[in-house]
């Protein structure tokens, strides 16, 4: 469940609902949907490309990203915390949700006392996430 | 002008106009805007704190990120590259551009050749939009 970036998690769901759910997780952990790429659109668009049903999630538990943006502002560069939902041809999805630890590390902002209690503080609500989809 | 994430460029132009500027750079070596977070407004509406001007751009070059996908679609975590404009009280406007490379690096991707050479890509793109903005 756990990689280098994040949690992974597979869901026995359709793409569409396997959405629905990963938004009301983070609904109920405090993290609110800021962004949405439908990546499998945008392919098409751009490029004329086929791709499987993806998108990019940026969820944002607003109360954190604040603390953290007074703390240091380059942390923007690092919001909102990426969520993807992705098809699984043979059934089901695939979820995958970045760890803020890790993101803050790359930034060299773990450094930061405050901060690294924020990017904690966040990794244990998306944490949360992945565990209450896990049991679904 | 780079820091442990990124380039830093402080433009002496207003707010607005930076945020112009920068989707123009940004347009001219291949990366589209994909998402536009207001945090200032947001913050306002979600906490009712005030904070400065200041947005969270996701900028995407198609192809790179289509290439970077299908050699791993868990790269979707550190997709769109995040670029920053925030105004500076004191006049002007401090821009803030991730490295690609970086971002794959906390990822632990850049251990796959492939992907290594698209995060340069992108990281050479994005440095060439830096340098565009630096000279003005």
């Amino acid at each position: 469940m756990s990689t280098a970036i994040g949690f992974e998690i597979f869901l026995d769901a359709s793409y569409d609902q396997s959405v629905i759910m990963v938004t009301e997780a983070l609904k109920s952990e405090g993290f609110g949907v800021l962004t949405s790429i439908d990546v499998r659109s945008t392919l098409t668009e751009k490029l004329g490309e086929d791709f499987r049903p993806y998108v990019i999630i940026g969820a944002c538990n607003p109360p954190l990203a604040y603390k953290a943006l007074i703390i240091d502002p380059i942390v923007g560069l690092m919001l909102p915390c990426n969520v993807t939902v992705e098809a699984v041809p043979e059934g089901g999805s695939i979820v995958r949700i970045a760890n803020p630890e890790v993101m803050m590390r790359a930034g060299s902002l773990e450094d930061n006392r405050e901060m690294s209690e924020v990017a904690k503080e966040a990794r244990v609500g998306l944490e949360r996430v992945a565990g209450k989809l896990q049991s679904k």
